[in-house]
């Protein structure tokens, strides 16, 4: 019975794997899509977001099967919710760049964003293709010291974040309205990308502790003030 | 056992519809605060998202408990996964409904929207005063009729919501930048709540129809292209 549930528990585990390399791929595809008008980064961003949504309801279907046929107890039950939820996070993020790259298909040739944005765009991808990585190296190691990299670094894409209203509003502003409108929601997808990523690094340090109390990830990571 | 079972799934369920209430009370105070610059109504929302979030908290907590002591199968296990997610969907529209409260208290006592937008946004919180309704309805009855309801009536919200972008780039538009970056981004959260809803009503479907595989919610609803 144990060796049957730790194989089952593996193939969910090789499934979200994959989804979170499909994450990591969304992210950085988003990003060449609205940065260098990349038009077929944006597709492959757009219709690979199918299969990051099929991943998900395949990790969460085993899971339902591993707790009918396997009633795991204790920590291997924490384990699979954690999974379930994981998986959802992750689905979560992949509709986020999937937005992205939405918009950047919308304008294309052009960019949604004008000139002046450009600069603190490329900063906060840059630091989201950073996350990226290290998403899926927490999740491959189930290592919590990059786990915790993410939740302390979350700060400065807030930072970032509030830098977009900033501009919008500052004296050089000098896009159009609907420029602006771009430029609100794609810094809110990209500061919430960031959140999701805190989520899943929570969700993976209170695994790793043994699901310890005090570290549950009680809540959605979005705190900011609209 | 049995008995056991149904009196601990009532337990959750009775949590579930407390923080459905609560919910709709976040969604009718945010419209107070936002339409109506009630700054009372807007605290009343911001404070009572913390007991949102901790009977979320609540719920898997008895969930997972649930599973592990009951180990339920087939239908009774697919009832006690989707409490979990419905919960977690719950939460979120606390966290949204939160939001808007936050932007009315930030500009309070002037409201965060320019007058051109005062009927446009009167339009949707009553759409959204409707759903709230609709969802704590839905859940006391498992009632597919009014879930249904839900799902459809949607786009109505979407149509709304994309007025709001007509909105900002129109001629007529005499706000301030501030003021564009709070109609999207209260108009994003709006929306938002919609779409969390169908998730919900999906779900109810999901549970009513014996978890119907044709039936079953795979994915977020978050499709509007940005």
């Amino acid at each position: 019975m144990r060796v049957i549930f730790n194989e089952e528990l593996k193939a969910v585990a090789d499934d979200l794997d994959h989804m979170v390399k499909g994450v990591r791929r969304a992210i950085n595809g988003a990003g060449d899509a609205l940065l260098n008008q990349n038009l077929e980064a944006a597709q492959a961003v757009i219709d690979g977001d199918i299969e990051i949504d099929a991943l998900e309801a395949s990790v969460v279907d085993q899971c339902v099967k591993l707790l009918a046929k396997q009633n795991p107890v204790a920590t291997d039950l924490r384990v699979v919710v954690s999974t379930m939820r994981l998986a959802t996070t992750f689905e979560r993020m992949g509709d986020l760049a999937r937005h992205i790259a939405e918009a950047a298909r919308r304008t294309y040739p052009a960019s949604p964003l004008p000139a002046e944005a450009q600069p603190l765009f490329t900063e906060m991808q840059a630091f989201l293709n950073d996350v990226a990585d290290q998403t899926v190296a927490m999740l491959s190691d189930r290592d919590t010291k990059t786990a915790e990299q993410i939740i302390i670094n979350d700060d400065k894409l807030d930072e970032l974040h509030k830098k977009t209203f900033e501009l919008a509003q500052s004296e050089n502003w000098a896009g159009t309205n609907q420029q602006l409108i771009d430029v609100v929601l794609i810094g809110r997808f990209m500061e919430r990308l960031g959140d999701h990523a805190v989520s899943a690094a929570r969700r993976v340090v209170y695994i790793v502790s043994g699901f310890d109390p005090s570290k549950e990830p009680a809540r959605d990571e979005d705190t900011d003030i609209a």
